[in-house]
């Protein structure tokens, strides 16, 4: 899909604008951040990152695209776009360069995820993709991980989740990228065969109602499912009455097993799962089948799994939907694209810029920024904003909302979370392994302290800005102030 | 996009077990429906029926597809489709029948916005697609027709709305598809530059807080977007301060005057948006500028636009983006795909299916489905879901969830909802322009009784089953009941 076009046209008046004003090569640098924790937890995991640089590596305007740029007309009817601009556009590659996180990466508020540098034309051309490629797939990444990490059995051990979101998820490609999101988050599987190809995620499914309503019987419908697929049946029960269903099975299982096969399970999709799962377990026992597993799937999320977990629910496999892939209870992370400095050419220094806002939070943060994490025997100390000019120094970091002072202890280790990725717009290393990012995203969430890892927290981990660097934004904020009054 | 793998897993496992069974060419009928209105209102605006048409149509399996498939393994390492099936697949064109409501239409809980018909395995296997691509732009197009609802002046005229939301979107599709869902539903223009070119959708867009920030002062950027955009500059006012802002821009406007050019506006972002039009309006005023119109912005959605109303807000223009796009309060329509009924071959009787349930609005409805919409006079009168192979007979109908009945008085003048638009996989018509979608919804919305044009309603237009489809429908469910007891 060639995502060129999949901006904001105000994004290309812009670049106009700067290229009639003889600004366009101007530099400028770019950071891509969220404000708050979505679902009303601490952390986030950054995804997307990679098809970001994807659509960086191709932004190329085709002859079609021109043509249509070329077609556009300003409310006096005359060409929105002059044909010169056009032109230039036609020469366009991208020639950023580009830090990122790695995806699977824990990342928390204000902190960039992504860095892009270059003229500001460019930097500026690619905000909206940026954000719609990143913010979505950082919501979905997150979700996951929140689900995966509430579906832990009692000694700690992942149980395996299944995203099986497509048919309810935002146009086919709303539904791919948020199947790979949910693999670098921690899922296991997907039922979405499209993202399968594309990403290298493993696939999986069985059957649906219609399955069994499309026979004369339920036991018709097993047997031939059974049939078709002796070496990997999982029931789907609940079509008619989920324990009946289950005795169904279990009978269904007892010929397969007579063939010389196992039936692999059941799955659970409506009613009382807790309930259900536990009389289906006891029926799956009796009758010899206790290696069958039992899928739970139907409005799951964080929420649900740990209710029924609470409630004794039997459930081994956990298929996870609609509130996966919309991120139902917070569809938008709200990620920003915000410009924190700017120079006239590359020898020249850095200009700061920040937006100013009278909510602390809306501040940005001013500079070229990196960010450095700070651990100690395994213990999440803090993590450093500093802008790359004025370095980090060994004051006390200084919050960015709440202007808390917090020392970073001589002993403790720190490691750079921003990475060069494109030098002048052109990847410095292949992509890594999507698996890659998704042992990282588990790890790093098995690593967190537990206050973090909470559903619903008002616990946050210490991100301060450099002591200099916050001298910096208040003197800013402050000449604004000056300048209002 | 090549949506053909788009799907869940399970479809094409389904697929092959109706091949292995030797059923895939029995006859099936689907029915592509949702059962509760989203939003909290009345009614949803049906949409993406032609980007589904478009798939049905494109449905072809290609060699690396089916490369693809014929890599996938069971549990026990065999492979998991048959290279028969495979060469089956390979050979796959559309046959299906299809019928569906017009985009635009206003539709009901239960009503079939689509009903597919042909070979059960292919009738199946496009379940998923179809779901992703008509509920969710069924769901932005029934938001968008609420937000421009709210959007009127005193007079009842509509205001203009445009879409903004393509950097919060669902991924590059999820934001193309949502504004052209959103254009259906009422929205007058869309930033997403994309979107514009590939539907015809009119493009609008002004510029970012980042070129104000890229300037050294608010004023020196308002003259170079003026210098560049003399004819066509809406000045966003809010990077610094609102009113202040405002005053800048007049002061540009006058200048740009002087030249022989007007300004179109300003936009607000932020802030106590009631207050801050009502002050930007004044300053406008007083400054000279009566036609100068107030572009609003920043987390709007009916709800918002209602309130910033009743409080005096003198706002022109609507922009609204995260809440429409991604459908924030109800990310999910729940649209769901239930078999109806199905024969052995097309000369042969049908013969019922339903899904049973002990919540009667989970019940789906057997039969071959059509839809009649009675009107009388202009006034909704109700609409009649009935068999094809029965008729619509003349006795009250009978609530699918209620079991309330309902006549239909004799004049009432009746015309089918659904309309035939597929043949054996190919479009029985070109497809409409998108902007007679558009009259449509907005012109049945308009038609809307008030009580089902609330935000927040209990009412419901009536919706009834044709009296002998409902006894169909309770003798299936009471065999049911009869076999588990």
């Amino acid at each position: 899909m060639d995502l060129t076009l999949s901006t904001d046209l105000y994004q290309l008046t812009m670049a106009c604008g700067y290229w009639k004003a003889g600004i366009a090569e101007q530099r400028a640098v770019f950071h891509l951040f969220y404000r708050r924790p979505p679902f009303g937890g601490a952390y986030a995991i950054a995804a997307g990152l990679d098809d970001a640089l994807t659509y960086l590596e191709e932004l190329d305007f085709s002859p079609e695209e021109l043509a249509y740029l070329g077609s556009l007309r300003k409310e006096d009817d005359t060409p929105l776009f002059p044909s010169a601009f056009l032109d230039s556009l036609a020469d366009l590659r991208c020639e950023l360069d580009v830090h990122t996180v790695p995806e699977g990466t824990v990342v928390f508020p204000h902190e960039p995820l992504l860095r892009v540098e270059g003229p500001l034309l460019q930097a500026q051309l690619v905000e909206t993709t940026l954000l719609n490629l990143v913010g979505f797939q950082t919501l979905v990444a997150t979700k996951a991980a929140r689900v995966c990490d509430a579906a832990r059995g009692q000694g700690g051990e992942r149980e395996p989740v299944l995203e099986f979101g497509l048919r309810r998820s935002h146009g086919p490609d709303g539904g791919a990228s948020a199947s790979r999101a949910a693999f670098v988050g921690g899922c296991d599987a997907t039922s979405n065969v499209l993202a399968g190809m594309r990403y290298g995620i493993p696939v999986k499914g069985t059957h649906a109602h219609s399955w069994v309503m499309a026979f004369d019987t339920e036991r018709e419908a097993f047997e031939t499912y059974a049939e078709a697929f002796p070496g990997g049946s999982v029931f789907l029960v609940d079509t008619y009455d989920s324990l009946e269903g289950t005795r169904v099975a279990t009978e269904v299982g007892a010929q397969l097993r007579a063939a010389g096969h196992e039936m692999v399970g059941i799955r659970l999709d409506s009613g009382d799962m807790a309930e259900l799962s536990i009389g289906a377990r006891r029926i799956l026992d009796e009758a010899g089948f206790p290696a069958a597993t039992i899928v739970a799937s139907g409005d799951l999320d964080e929420h649900a799994i740990t209710a029924l977990k609470e409630r004794g629910a039997r459930i081994d496999v956990w298929g996870v939907g609609t509130r996966l892939t919309t991120a139902y209870d917070q569809p938008s992370l709200g990620a920003v694209y915000k410009l924190g400095a700017i120079r006239e050419e590359p020898s020249a220094d850095w200009e700061y810029r920040m937006k100013v806002s009278s909510t602390p939070a809306k501040r940005s943060i001013p500079g070229q920024l990196g960010v450095r994490r700070f651990m100690r025997g395994g213990e999440w100390v803090a993590d450093a904003i500093y802008d790359e000019t004025l370095g980090l120094g060994d004051a006390p970091l200084v919050g960015p909302e709440t202007g808390a002072a917090r020392a970073v202890p001589a002993d403790a280790e720190g490691h750079e979370l921003l990475r060069p990725v494109l030098a002048a717009g052109r990847r410095t290393d292949p992509a890594e392994p999507l698996a890659t990012a998704r042992e990282r995203a588990r790890a790093s969430v098995d690593a967190l302290p537990a206050a973090l890892r909470e559903r619903t927290t008002d616990a946050r981990h210490f991100v301060g800005l450099d002591a200099r660097l916050a001298r910096v934004r208040e003197s800013i904020t402050e000449s604004h102030r000056e300048k209002h009054r």
